[in-house]
């Protein structure tokens, strides 16, 4: 048996997310194990480092498969590389594949997320970025949002920030850093979240709670309460999927 | 009688080109016909700069149009554009309308126009960018592209340079300046073509021709003897549509 470790970027816009769930067609996770099933002519199952929602994009997310053959062993790297993207949509596509130690397991074992948000404030948004940003057209104050983000950063219970009602295990989580950018020119506004690791909305729901701060519905220092509320009511809206990033995972 | 010249920005992924032909469907031109006709409760025909081929894109295409209605003038610029942008798909997106001489002749009158033409040489390409770049996996030798494209810039006949065979009208066109630029950590290059004017297919053929002069498979100093020959044959390929980007037109 042999284990890989790959990682793989996909422009999630056509794609019911990343996870199979019992009937649901089009994900990514199917698309992929279509395609390495077909390649290895034998049945692939892959385990990525968490889910991503419809519409969420990816730079480089990472899952793990086992294999029985050693086909792969015969390739070099950049061979391989082509040959499976060759099979794989256009809006998916492998960015690097090692055999890694058979108890690897991508999930369990990620230590590290980086997600980055964008927003678009421009007055009339970009065709060619539509996809890509949620267009908010109105202006934000990105300094009353960094002093809302400082709020957040550390280890807390985020159980207010996700949409995961029945959660039976623990909702407290690290956030390492939160960095807010400006590309002042392209008015688009780059939220960058590193932390262990994020509830089910998680990142999208502080997004939302950071945007109504920026156009002054809340206060920088209410985001204390937020947090000690622990429930879903006290925080701000779900930001729309197509903003959102997974940039990479760390083990 | 009103008369109005509009910027507009478009993907051109989902269309087939600018000008509708016949019974083609789905041109951004019937678009925003469809749209302008509707706002306006007039029948509007809009009159480009000129064409832009199926799934070429434009940052700033220009056109006009005549009204009978003087509603618009009710409105202020701002109101108007996101009146009219929330009609517009989110693929097409108006930048600026205002009102202008009746004489006014968005393809008679335009002085300058500039092409952006984009390659993507990395070796397995951009998700997000799939749609808005030529991706040949190879490099380019950008110094041999420079000389070559050197020959082109001038007052020459374009006759090797265009896909309509049946010209009647004069092939002789002006480049003012071709520039070639390289994004070495993006992989991308971006070769900008400033004239007075192109010819069917043009900016795709020149640009067709630079690339086997990047890739070695053409002298820069062959291209001469590529004006000279007057025949289609004598140039390189046509560049596909999804990297080639109407950026502005000057009057």
């Amino acid at each position: 048996m042999h284990a890989y470790k790959c990682i793989v970027a996909y422009d999630g816009s056509r794609y019911n997310g990343w996870q199979k769930q019992g009937n649901t067609a089009n994900t990514i996770q199917q698309k992929l194990e279509m395609v390495l099933s077909r390649f290895l002519d034998e049945a692939i199952e892959v385990h990525g480092s968490g889910r991503t929602d419809m519409g969420v994009h990816a730079l480089g997310q990472v899952f793990h498969f086992h294999c029985k053959t050693d086909i792969l062993a015969s390739y070099n790297n950049k061979e391989l590389l082509l040959q499976i993207n060759g099979y794989l949509p256009g809006d998916i596509k492998l960015k690097d594949i090692t055999e890694c130690d058979l108890r690897f397991h991508a999930r369990l074992n990620a230590k590290k997320k980086t997600y980055v948000y964008r927003i678009d404030t421009s007055l009339y948004g970009n065709v060619f970025e539509r996809n890509y940003v949620n267009h908010i057209n109105e202006a934000l104050d990105v300094e009353l949002m960094k002093r809302a983000a400082s709020y957040l950063v550390g280890t807390h219970d985020f159980k207010s920030f996700t949409s995961n009602k029945r959660m039976k295990k623990s909702s407290v989580r690290t956030i390492f850093d939160i960095s807010i950018e400006e590309d002042c020119e392209k008015q688009i506004i780059m939220l960058t979240y590193t932390g262990d690791g994020f509830l089910y909305n998680m990142v999208r729901i502080m997004t939302g709670t950071l945007i109504e701060v920026g156009l002054g519905k809340r206060a920088p220092e209410s985001i204390q309460n937020t947090i000690d509320a622990m429930t879903r009511e006290s925080a701000g809206f779900t930001a729309p999927a197509q903003g959102l990033f997974l940039v990479r995972v760390d083990y």
